[in-house]
């Protein structure tokens, strides 16, 4: 028996599929693709055509299997998507929609235009398109949208004997418990298949029950309800509706597609970049995408810039200070950004609170008076060998502590504050960090010469 | 029935915990953080457990049931578990350790000192001792290091009837698949056991087996290994040793903390930090590590003051040009680090390779040249109202389109070759492409200058 991995592996997939894409003799090429497509997972034939270039990409998905479109249309990126879609005919899209189900849908309608979702709703069989009415009327971020209506209830009250013959009839896709509920609908917990296998026909479901089996909110946040089912050792949790009927469950694998997506969005946030950026996105939507950023950046840069130009008589007196401010700006910038992210990564956890706010200051600040007073030593020597100058030592040396100090400060306060007014602080800490750390530096340092030096 | 939720929070735990830290009376403290306990997983409690302060983590570990702080210390973060064994007795870690498994020892092992694993080694039963040896035996970052040993492995050819008494007799943790092995210990599929309930007693497992059920080969890299779990729609996959032996599976709880620690390990790294750093790390300990960054990015920071140095002269003559420098590389400095952080994404996901290489960095270049006219047109006529000279405004906006370009091409060109290097661009990408935009812009801007305005 081979194992399949190696035929999975996306990068050499995209590799073949590019080297294929590069055939003159179109029926090679398609035969080529249908059995490289043959050996892929829907989420690797997503990544493998977000990473070809847009003009590519419609040929490859037509490529595609019809009954497998949907799926990778599904798995890929919003942006990917999006440009996709807008290179379909409106009878593909017809095609594609025609068996979509609520989840797909939900999915697929963060950003996809309404009237493409309009049209999909039209296609859609009765239960899902109440199940996607249902998910909508949940807040946008909340587990109520990601529900999993796959589940097999049962009647608290049923005998073993019934409850195997209703999974032998229903045959569910995952297996791991039943889902109990009373009369109304409420759930009354949860029962493992495995312990029905050895108990009594006559049996109670009930009976054996799990204990302390936990559950989520249909209104609880998505991404700390995908930490919940990550930390908990179940494969789904049932998600409740306020009175406490069940609804349905947030199973494992939409949570990690939940916590990678917050991953990614965190690291593309820190850049200014959108979660779902497109690496082939079209050039003119690219630009202006990222000229935001850089907008928000110029200001801050002609903020330090107008500092700098109150210290114009000192500059022109002792050019050094010119030749040296970078080093000041820098080192309270990256020390800033250390404290920063550890304080980031702590408030995604849920880690900080009031409780330990003070000593976590107090922390931060020892660890940049330390390597202040290191790096003001290192930096004060070089600056006043090179410049001949012990004095510009001195004040280069006094404006690092500063500078460093004050980043530390800034790197605790900064995200925590954001985080409080319900903004995220991987999109705006770093740039607000280091504005307050380059106008601290040039202030400290440009202040210190014009008092020293001239 | 009362959703459980509210009480798995591990911020208000925390902040629970630590509000009963600061009460007098020893033995309400003691109770009420037993209660508090019992609601927690104890990935919760590692969570609760890192946001103390270092010196209150000792009296609260102590509160943890004896059953449960092995738990805890294995979901508790490196950097965390090291600092918190080494305040333990020897006594308290022979306890802890007595009825240790393998999965747990090489998780500890990680960060341990040798004498403590060697401790746990010595308290380990036979069975539990032969996995760990196997698992030391592959690469660091292979599956097989990984493995989950809980896996109920039978014959193909046993009967649907032996298979459930061996189902109801073993009852192992999970249930969603029978393991099929051939007399030599081969893998040759897999059965889902809804299909056992519905089958004939007599019919062959075999018969029964999932078509192209995936599998992996335990010396594929973990993280890469962990994805494909992700991907797949199975809870866990057979790993497999090179001869196709079946060894164990690696299952989804796994696959999202391997998943977890590579993204925070991304993050972290962007800020030169460990990717194990502890929230309340001594100071000494943090002020250690965070120095190599510092010193790493000193050097780069005095390089591009010594290029500035080369122009002092200039510098001396027109001030302006002091005062505008921090615009110039900061605007190449954001741009680049916008198309490093796509680029960087992009190959962890194995989007990139040879094949789209060259259409990326046509791109990029294109979209840094849209954006550095744009940007440079807007900067231009900023310096030359506000200095009250056009030829400034030439200069800066010369220096502008030339830096962000620049810095299009090294966001695209820094991590793709640090990756060939076999090094992590999202460590070392964002200091070397910084340096590459700080000297670039400098010499840009006032090399221009020096031709232009003196």
């Amino acid at each position: 028996m081979q194992p399949a991995q190696d035929e999975l592996d996306p990068t050499r997939a995209i590799a073949e599929l590019a080297s294929h894409l590069d055939d003159e003799d179109a029926t090679t090429n398609a035969r080529a693709l249908a059995e490289i497509f043959q050996n892929l997972e829907p989420d690797d034939l997503a990544l493998a055509l977000e990473s070809l270039p847009l003009e590519k990409r419609l040929a490859v998905w037509q490529q595609i299997p019809q009954d497998e479109q949907l799926d990778v249309l599904v798995a890929m990126r919003g942006e990917a998507r999006l440009l996709l879609l807008r290179q379909l005919s409106q009878e593909e899209l017809h095609e594609l929609f025609d068996e979509i189900d609520s989840e797909d849908l939900i999915e697929l309608a963060e950003t996809v235009p309404d009237a493409v979702v309009d049209m999909a709703l039209g296609r859609m069989d009765e239960q899902q398109r109440k199940y996607f009415e249902m998910a909508q009327q949940f807040p946008e971020e909340s587990v109520g949208r990601w529900l999993n209506h796959d589940i097999l209830m049962v009647s608290q009250n049923t005998r073993v004997a019934d409850a195997l013959r209703m999974l032998r009839r229903e045959a569910p896709d995952y297996t791991e418990v039943l889902y109990l509920v009373d009369r109304t609908g409420r759930w009354a917990g949860c029962t493992r298949i495995n312990r029905l296998l050895s108990a009594q026909p006559h049996q109670n479901v009930a009976e054996l029950k799990e204990e302390d089996y936990p559950s989520l909110l249909a209104d609880d946040d998505m991404y700390e309800a995908a930490e919940e089912v990550e930390r908990s050792s179940y494969i789904a949790l049932p998600v409740l509706s306020k009175d406490g009927v069940l609804l349905g469950r947030l199973d494992v694998g939409t949570a990690m597609d939940l916590l990678r997506e917050q991953a990614e969005n965190q690291l593309m946030a820190s850049a200014g970049l959108a979660e779902d950026a497109d690496l082939f996105a079209p050039v003119k939507r690219s630009a202006q995408t990222r000229a935001v950023w850089l907008g928000i950046n110029l200001i801050t840069a002609f903020m330090a810039s107008w500092f700098i130009g109150l210290f114009e008589a000192t500059i022109q007196e002792v050019v050094a200070l010119a030749v040296l401010m970078p080093v000041v700006a820098s080192m309270g910038g990256i020390a800033g950004s250390q404290t920063l992210t550890l304080i980031v990564r702590g408030l995604a956890l849920g880690q900080i609170s009031a409780a330990n706010f003070n000593a976590l200051l107090l922390k931060e600040l020892r660890v940049g008076a330390l390597n202040g007073v290191l790096w003001a030593l290192v930096i004060g020597i070089v600056a006043a060998v090179w410049f001949d100058s012990v004095l510009l030592g001195l004040v280069i040396g006094a404006a690092i502590v500063a500078n460093i100090c004050a980043a530390a400060a800034s790197g605790v306060l900064i995200p925590v504050v954001l985080d409080k007014l319900k903004l995220d602080p991987a999109l705006s800490g770093s740039v607000i960090l280091t504005t307050v750390t380059d106008v601290i530096g040039f202030v400290a340092f440009l202040g210190l010469g014009t008092l020293i030096l001239v």
